[in-house]
């Protein structure tokens, strides 16, 4: 069975809109980018639409790819102290001369949509009341929506980026899965994922998970987007894999639009604090 | 093979009070500890006792069962704003209506010589510079010692404390290891335990690890102390299990040691910033 994610996102948006245009919600969303790198400037576009789309107002500060260390921070410590912002969108990668985390974590963490400052991320590690960054939050969602307990499955998270993998492993552990954090240096991946109920592949290498690494009735969850002569494919073989499973994500229209949704949610919920 | 920590802490200790006088570096430390809770009067004594062995100095702020949230607060306010203080531990559990994670989280995190608080956690989740837990740090220096590489090691950790388990598993996983996370929801231990390479127990459970469990040659560190018919236990079936570890750590003189000697050493690092 297919794991709709625009389906549930789509659901999802619905709900927010409505909670947002009934209950007359003003929410206000900075978006920082930096340079002109042509994927990120795609993301922030699909962001703003889908904003818009709910009910949610963004502002755009498109800056140059020369940008100094002062510009951007004195940019962040305005929007930090500005009332009308809600919530702040750092986009990354920065150009080289800027040090990603360290201007994420310039952000004041109750308008830190992305969830990827430290304190955040601490507060997850922490299991306090956070923002979670949004593909693994759009993921939990997307289970949820399916009715998939994860309480006491085998699950194996391929990949341990602080955005999707670690976070992902992290919440699946506070839901009573056991889980394992594969990745490059892990010597035999099938030794884990043939056993495994749950995958989780965030990896970014096409066709890292074939039908032979699995188990009848597996649930497979595809992080990945790459595009493969034109064409956008995940990590996961899904002609072989989607035999075998039980429920598996395509890509695209799986995890991608979960993970805007999360991130929409997410702007709602930090007006609201937490 | 015995994992001596009562050895390699001695060492490790040794090599701190050497760098302490040599380098005539002045280290003082805030212990609080709030009401009698008898095995915690314990602890604190063991640490006042090894703090000065190796030339730290520490005060001791010895508070009422009763008291408020206010005087704690207070009190925790001002440690950090004293600059002859390096470092502040406040001793866990607290009585009941004090709330632990609270009040840890209100020492500055660059006075935290038990590597608690949010932001420290979320630094170690974030592989910034951190100080770290004593008793994850523990462990990968009594590893280190014995020039154990986790690197490629299918590693299983038993337990999912924010102050043990998590974060061991953390360390480990950036040391390369492939880390699965046990825990009291998980359905078949052995199936994890009985492939591992290493496992770390951190349970508090006696003979939780029974020698059915391991295969020959595994890596054991047991952090379990159980108090059994009046005597230490860890929580690994020591007699059975050492027949097929290639290394074991015992219990007492195992992990123990090397926490005292991490926490030690933490107070000296956080001196220097990080």
């Amino acid at each position: 069975m297919i794991l709709d994610g625009r389906m549930v996102a789509n659901l999802r948006n619905g709900i927010l809109k409505e909670k947002i245009t009934s209950n007359n919600v003003k929410l206000k969303t900075a978006i920082i980018i930096v340079g002109n790198n042509e994927a990120s400037l795609v993301y922030v576009k699909n962001k703003i639409k889908a904003a818009k789309k709910v009910g949610i107002e963004t502002v755009l500060y498109h800056l140059d790819e020369e940008t100094t260390e002062k510009t951007l921070t004195d940019l962040i410590g305005k929007l930090n102290n500005d009332k009308t912002i809600d919530g702040i969108l750092l986009q990354v990668p920065l150009p080289s001369h800027l040090d990603d985390y360290k201007f994420i974590n310039l952000i004041d963490y109750k308008k830190d949509i992305d969830g990827f400052t430290t304190i955040n991320q601490g507060r997850l590690f922490q299991k306090l009341p956070t923002i979670n960054s949004a593909t693994p939050q759009g993921i939990i969602n997307l289970l949820n929506h399916y009715n998939i307990n994860v309480s006491g499955m085998n699950a194996v998270v391929i990949g341990r980026s602080q955005i999707v993998g670690l976070p992902v492993a992290k919440l699946l552990t506070d839901l009573n899965a056991t889980v394992t954090i594969c990745h490059s240096r892990t010597k035999d991946l099938s030794l884990y994922t043939k056993n495994a109920d749950l995958i989780v592949v965030a990896v970014g290498s096409p066709k890292l998970l074939t039908a032979d690494m699995v188990k009848e009735g597996v649930i497979v969850v595809d992080v990945g987007i790459n595009r493969v002569n034109g064409k956008l494919e995940g990590d996961v073989d899904f002609e072989g894999v989607s035999k075998k499973a039980k429920y598996i994500t395509p890509v695209p229209k799986g995890v991608g639009p979960m993970t805007i949704n999360a991130l929409l949610e997410n702007i709602y919920k930090i007006k609201g604090g937490f």
